[in-house]
């Protein structure tokens, strides 16, 4: 092999079980047991998900961790029947909303492009949106392995009022709720049978 | 420990390894070496990511991938001018679309809920434009660390004719293209200096 194809940086690999706590043997979990998770790994949790990227560096995700019983009792009547007993055998469920005025850390995050903040200002909260909830989206994958990654199952909701979520938790305008997440250590009857997947062929296409 | 607080699951944590391929040392690629990548390895990391959970199993992401030089003439000029470069010494680029007709595959992705696709099919690409985009944009998170998993630096681009790239490789109006990634292995000057991220406690609330 010549000089040229030889790459001078060799990264790693996942290994076997790395690919089976994050992906392959990892299920979205429904019931979990009264174990609690302590805040020190929710932070971890974060720690960790902070680092793959969004667009220049704009990190719009921002996290409401609930674990009180308060806080539980604010939550519950706002998620779908159906996903109220998970959320009530959840130890912590995670609130993950997009920041809508995320680019006034922009100075700070991407300095290498002067001007960017304000531009970004400019174009108001509508007009950051698309870019605001993409960058959060992605933040929110990466937050789901994440805390695969620290032994936990999560179970992501999508049926909640976001709206009222929102309005009870991080009012103001600022923000959006994407997703409702539950945390914790699986319960016995914790998954549902695995759905199946699309056919590669049916999702690649070469070019 | 009680046997109520007692998890009758244990789930693997991810090892200091696998946390440094897919999240603390990896980092975004600019130049990449010549070494190719091999078709096997970009289906390979589709069959790690499509693990990951979407929401009623909808999985609306598609992925076409330039390599060769005909693709890469297509694409070069839709790109941005800052961004060709990066996309002329990568060995494959990623487009990442959404399919806005994903409910077609429900009956099998998601048995479970009889007459879910007939609703789908009643909202209108414009009305499924929201839950798919979402849930598409989860899935290249995923996509993003299953390339890392293989060992290979991935790049991922915003700057380039969102409207332009998707008439040209997935015409129709099924699909629409929501990030450009280029994949391969780094060259030496791969690598701007890390961008900070936000405090910790800027990003989390705790109720």
């Amino acid at each position: 092999m010549s000089v040229d194809t030889e790459s001078p940086v060799r990264l790693p690999h996942l290994d076997e079980n790395g690919r089976a706590a994050l992906f392959t043997e990892a299920r979205t979990a429904n019931a979990f047991t009264a174990e609690p998770v302590p805040d020190e790994t929710l932070r971890a949790i974060w720690e960790l998900a902070q680092w793959p990227p969004t667009a220049a560096n704009t990190q719009p995700l921002r996290v409401t961790y609930v674990r009180s019983e308060q806080g539980k009792e604010r939550l519950l009547p706002l998620m779908a029947e159906g996903n109220r007993p998970k959320v009530e055998s959840a130890p912590a469920v995670a609130l993950l909303a997009v920041d809508l005025d995320f680019h006034t850390h922009a100075d700070r995050t991407f300095p290498i492009r002067p001007g960017f903040r304000e531009s970004l200002d400019g174009q108001g909260r509508e007009g950051r949106e698309q870019m605001a909830t993409f960058n959060a989206t992605l933040q929110i994958g990466y937050f789901l392995l994440a805390a695969r990654a620290h032994g936990l199952a999560t179970g992501p909701m999508a049926g909640f009022d976001a709206e009222a979520v929102t309005a009870e938790f991080t009012p103001g305008g600022r923000y959006r709720t994407l997703l409702v997440v539950n945390l914790g250590h699986p319960a016995e009857d914790a998954w549902f049978d695995r759905l199946p997947r699309l056919e590669t062929d049916e999702v690649l296409t070469f070019a």
